[in-house]
């Protein structure tokens, strides 16, 4: 419709003026990436700008895939889908795109990205809402860990004939954990990240994570020990239940002084913006630091930190505009608290605003990264299809069986279905067991495509089922 | 006195909290750091969150040291103090901040930094100005490339005894390119960006890089072959012209039509973001392609995205609430224009606003690692000592006298004072300077200590002689 209207308008001569300068910039890149990236001695000098072009194309293309939005589909769905598109252009010959699946950096960016996504979901929540849907929250985790475990353990030889019954105990372990990070994306771009189903959704995901990576210690124990101990087993479940409960009880008490005496020591929005970053990055730390996953601990620290805490720093030059005209003008009654509400609202808004930023510029890289990674050659092996297929509808099936676990009062489909996509965690158990020799790369190849699958099909389907659910 | 002021007000106690607070936070950081670091299996992927760590640290401290502007000098100071710091605290067995100085991730993200500094400070100039300042920019860039480049290189036996000839013209060659990142950084903390002065010193650091780099490019080629024909020079001099004029013609042609296209596209803050980062971005890239450093191509592509292409995007809920109520109240006359003023101002600061927070992330990063290049250890030798205070003096008095090529109306000193700082690009010319075998770990040693001379000694002086200049 919009190329059309753009037609309509006889903006055609503007096209065809925009193509050439695209052309003029994209042709140089395009005839001297190879040559930068292969210039031995400056080749370490030279990575770093061909990283920074990498990056724009990456924000480019994700922003211009949001366009998927006006067929109803969330942006993430179109991120995914560059990603993929982006990964697949080997197949055509073009190379460039290439060493950004390899690459170190992008990596580290695209971590940092999900690190601050499920920082900004922890900020939008509280721990207040995190209690009160805290029980319903633990029933799904719990539900949505055994059903997946148990079901891929026992089903296992006709999933994937020929295993050993430790390789089906640990193919079960990779896809216990919900990955919040597209759930929650998806329901932000929805605008429906304020429900209760999401709130469920996002709590259950933490402590499915949580759950997953206590299984994964439990199981990768069996595997190399043949058993487990007692002792190991609960300092295991212990750390991960003091991280998250202390975190809370002394983030809760430390964020409130912390920011009031921060903002003593300076009021300008750097340091507003240090203050903030800094509970994020140090809590992801301090979750990797007792073995659990960074964004276990972003997540943690965001819940921390509410808008309240940082009431001291407002954005100076609009407030004393807005309060200058209104006591000038000598402005009362109704105007006066109308414009007292603008006020308030957009001065408070800095606080998940900057952080925003920084996630506008990282989280796309994410998402792109991780629709790089799904090897669509695979999927020329029919065994492997079939495999991945069958280990995919078991493991819709039981996450989505799982959000009956939340009782009466909320939608069940809808949390099921939320519970469904997996991601890094599992890539990382995944990628363990490999590397343990518990399984070879068909098995890993298959678990990965289901991964990228639940990932694919989970969009549509939550914006399917949450429509019909009041934000 | 703020301290003062604290105590005054019985906040010891309060104070005495914090400590223990700290303490709780890093005690497990202190602890568990090596370990985390040196645990073989896990390394990888221990490294993201130790790095989330190291960046947490360094945007805190580099806040905490803005307390520095208290007694009038500006925060980058504070920040590179940090950094020589923080750099140093391995002289007292602490080690934990070590692998800062060699993390590739750090590095890239110092790079990308400065670079988004550069492409700041190119936003908040304009071609027009640049113009306005063309002639007197070009003239300093000229006599402040010259002088230090001959000076050095005839003085060279007495500065730095028993090197050879090609020697004195490679040192010479790392003293030409002025550090416009810290003049630059002091000038906006000083709040003096927008003076005369401060846009020719800026034009003129560019002029200079594009200047230094051609230099390096002849003086090299001398080493290598002995003599350079007239083709190779001729071609890397165009290259430089070309980008320069063509990146700024095309360029300004593109911006506001591309601007204008994305803003179809979709108009959300994401987009916007996007298409200024996009310029940033490929704009170093394509100035790397050419051969020059990525800050040059930055700043150009700054210079020509000026808030005016993004009247398309203006922040949509603060400006509808304002509209709404100021009709709904019927407000007409001076009133009304004192909030159209206010909409104007608040609504179109989010231009450079988010490239800004990106700032706040990436910029400290630059400057404490900066410092943190500093090794004290070398001022042990009396020799390097020596040499490093004799190069330093002539480093310093040739670019203060290239602020007298500007002619009259303008502060000849100021002008002279903000070319003295050397960085980046020095410090690249000394590294090639070492891997050809021109320079000996001393010579080498005394460069990078000059440099950072050059840096710690200017905010001081500029703090001073731009404080007479009105902004």
């Amino acid at each position: 419709m919009y190329w059309v209207n753009l037609l309509r308008q006889r903006k055609i001569m503007n096209l065809f003026l925009y193509g050439i300068a695209f052309a003029l910039i994209f042709s140089p890149a395009g005839l001297f990436a190879n040559e930068a990236a292969t210039d031995g001695a400056a080749h370490v000098a030279a990575s770093f700008p061909l990283i920074f072009l990498w990056i724009a194309i990456i924000l480019m293309l994700a922003k211009v895939s949001a366009l998927i939005e006006r067929v109803g589909q969330p942006a993430v769905l179109g991120e995914l889908l560059i990603g993929v598109a982006l990964g697949s252009l080997y197949l055509f010959g073009i190379t460039f795109f290439e060493d950004i699946k390899t690459n170190e950096i992008i990596h580290f960016l695209a971590e940092l990205g999900v690190v601050i996504l499920l920082f900004q979901i922890g900020i939008e929540s509280s721990v207040k809402t995190m209690v009160k849907v805290g029980v319903p929250s633990f029933l799904v985790a719990c539900v949505g860990v055994i059903l997946p475990q148990s079901a891929i353990y026992f089903l296992g030889p006709w999933l994937a004939p020929g295993l050993s019954s430790t390789a089906y105990l640990f193919l079960g372990a990779t896809m216990t954990a919900t990955s919040v990070g597209i759930t929650a994306r998806v329901l932000q771009d929805l605008g429906k990240a304020h429900t209760a189903e999401a709130r469920t959704i996002v709590g259950a995901a933490v402590i499915d994570d949580v759950l997953g990576l206590i299984i994964l210690a439990v199981v990768s124990a069996i595997v190399i020990q043949g058993s487990i101990d007692a002792y190991t087993l609960t300092i295991i479940i212990l750390k991960a239940v003091a991280f998250l409960g202390g975190g809370i009880i002394i983030g809760g008490w430390l964020a409130p002084r912390f920011s009031t005496f921060f903002s003593k020591v300076h009021t300008g929005v750097g340091m507003k913006f240090a203050v903030v970053i800094f509970f994020g990055l140090v809590f992801a730390y301090l979750a990797a630091l007792v073995g659990l996953a960074p964004i276990v601990g972003a997540f943690a620290g965001g819940l921390i930190l509410t808008p309240v805490y940082f009431d001291e720093f407002t954005d100076p030059g609009f407030v004393t505009d807005m309060k200058t005209a209104m006591k000038e003008e000598h402005i009362n009654g109704r105007l006066a608290e109308k414009l007292d509400n603008i006020i308030h609202t957009h001065s408070h808004r800095h606080i998940e605003e900057f952080v925003q930023h920084l996630g506008h510029f990282l989280v796309p890289i994410f998402f792109v990264l991780t629709g790089m990674q799904v090897k669509l050659a695979v999927l020329m092996d029919g065994k492997v299809v079939m495999m991945a297929v069958l280990i995919l509808i078991v493991a819709i099936i039981t996450k989505v069986l799982a959000g009956w676990a939340v009782g009466k009062g909320m939608n069940k489909l809808a949390i099921g279905v939320g519970m469904i996509p997996r991601g890094e965690v599992g890539l990382i158990f995944a990628n363990m067991g490999k590397s343990m020799g518990v399984m070879d790369d068909v098995v890993f190849s298959a678990i990965v495509i289901v991964i990228m699958a639940t990932t694919l099909i989970t969009p549509p389907m939550l914006a399917a089922v949450f429509r019909r659910i009041q934000a």
